[in-house]
């Protein structure tokens, strides 16, 4: 029997996550990924060599390495992020790689990526979600000095991650990019689609702004997953019930529907915040899997093998 | 039948050009590699981090790359260097490679390099000369305003490259280095040890200034080869004649002998060449080997396969 396709759409730490636990369930995996980082070293490398910022896509790699002591170290290295206060102060080794491989074949992103991923002989593929480097522009929830909230714009990723207030919607800067023409073929051809986890305005629903991808999304015949996250107070998104992720994403990709919503029992401790969100859920057209995927002994992180186990049980239902 | 285990000793394009050529000759390669650079990537990241220079030992890696696309990929990213005018300009991807490994496991330059070299899966072992920074001197003879030769004293190898007149001596500050005891390990081991090619005063001689390495090439019973550089007009030693080069030697270690000096016949094209290089060579105790090892289209450069055939009728007369 062949292994699954599936592709995570996502970025950061979330998508890292859950490509580490797809890891465990099928041999054929495609990462599409966020490009809309301003911030840190990613924002350096993007403004003086205008290229897509390597951060994410660097995550999605390392995430992706051999399970051997060799893929291990790669990993390692590739995550390893100099220090002081010099020219290289910030950098993650992996950015750094990658910018090497885009100054190598310049113009051509997705074979750069390709070379990477062959030099670490990394599992799957990772692909940017554009080929164009993007900006959040969020519109925000801030309470004034008499507590009345007044709507203000925030532009930048980095600038809306530390940005008191809530995320009313978000926007991308330039509006309706392109997709990436090799992560709409390999939507087309998945078995399985999963979006999210991670930083809900900032990595997971950028996706869904994108117009060729969000219509791939509607499209494919492959089984749609929505991975919530395990905590709701950690990210721009703080503020935000879990029914309100999945509200947010029926604001903003109104119609489009998933097969099955992940959730760890954690984010739904009171029958009221079960009951919304089994609401919010069914409105999305899915199937709400309550099962533990937090890590025990780390709030916050989803537990690779458990979230394995959950993507493995929704998989087994595959025609 | 084992491999002969060959140690190599220089530093730069010289090191690199031998490496390339003794890979068609055996299995068991070591580098041993000179730590003095002082400009450049090198000397940015020497004194940024308190490494060791990291760009000979990283163009030895390179040479020692799997000979295979993969590893050919992997040696042209090494060497990449990044361009611009921003904060990463000028450093090879390689050294920045280098410098997080020993980020990552930091006084142990030794384990970081081989744990680049398992990443990289190249052939051989790089070592460096010594675990501590070195620095070049040099007494250079200067013309004054009369035309009569003045002695001066240059510090660093990146200034004594550029600077006018002619090397008389170098010193290493601090005198009297300890060797790195895995390359006097392998000198002990070896069957046979190469000294040069590269820029004779900064990339060959230093080796000949750490008491401890010297006392290992006096005492190894290996065969000892001096490979003599094809240009004489490229370096620091420029005015030099290859006769001098070879005098070098006698006189900044006076009492090492070598086994076999090769030479290309285009430096020593008249008789008089000849005859003094011949001399010279019997008081290294050597025999002189004469024979085609430069490029045909490329003057002043190494051709691999001509070089390796040279050593390879070196080893052939190993006991």
């Amino acid at each position: 029997m062949r292994s699954p396709r599936v592709v995570a759409l996502g970025g950061g730490h979330g998508l890292s996550a859950s490509l580490q636990a797809l890891r465990h369930t099928t041999e054929a995996i495609t990462a599409v990924v966020t490009v809309a980082d301003d911030g840190g070293s990613s924002g350096r490398l993007r403004q003086q060599f205008d290229i897509l910022p390597p951060g994410d896509l660097r995550m999605a790699l390392a995430a992706l390495c051999e399970d051997t002591q060799w893929g291990h170290q790669w990993s390692a290295v590739l995550q390893h992020r100099f220090g002081g206060y010099g020219e290289l102060a910030g950098h993650p080794l992996g950015n750094l790689l990658i910018t090497a491989l885009w100054d190598l074949v310049p113009g051509e992103e997705v074979r750069g990526l390709d070379l990477v991923g062959r030099l670490l002989n990394t599992r799957g593929r990772v692909l940017p979600m554009s080929l164009q480097p993007l900006d959040i522009e969020a519109t925000m929830g801030v309470p004034d000095d008499l507590g009345q909230e007044v709507l203000v714009t925030v532009r930048g990723q980095s600038r809306i991650a530390k940005h008191p207030g809530r995320v009313d919607t978000i926007r991308l800067v330039p509006e309706e990019p392109a997709a990436c023409p090799e992560a709409l073929e390999s939507i087309k051809l998945a078995d399985v689609v999963v979006l999210g986890p991670g930083s809900w305005f900032t990595s997971v629903m950028p996706h869904l702004l994108v117009p060729d991808l969000l219509q791939a999304l509607h499209s494919t015949p492959a089984t749609r997953v929505l991975t919530l996250n395990v905590s709701l107070t950690d990210d721009e998104a703080a503020g935000y019930t879990v029914a309100g992720h999945v509200e947010a994403i029926l604001q903003h990709a109104p119609g489009l529907t998933f097969d099955h919503v992940i959730a760890d029992p954690q984010v739904v401790s009171t029958d009221a915040e079960r009951a919304a969100l089994e609401d919010a859920v069914a409105r999305l057209g899915a199937h709400l899997v309550v099962t533990t995927v937090g890590k025990m002994r780390a709030p916050g992180v989803h537990d690779t093998l458990r979230l394995a186990a959950a993507y493995r049980d929704v998989m087994a239902s595959l025609p």
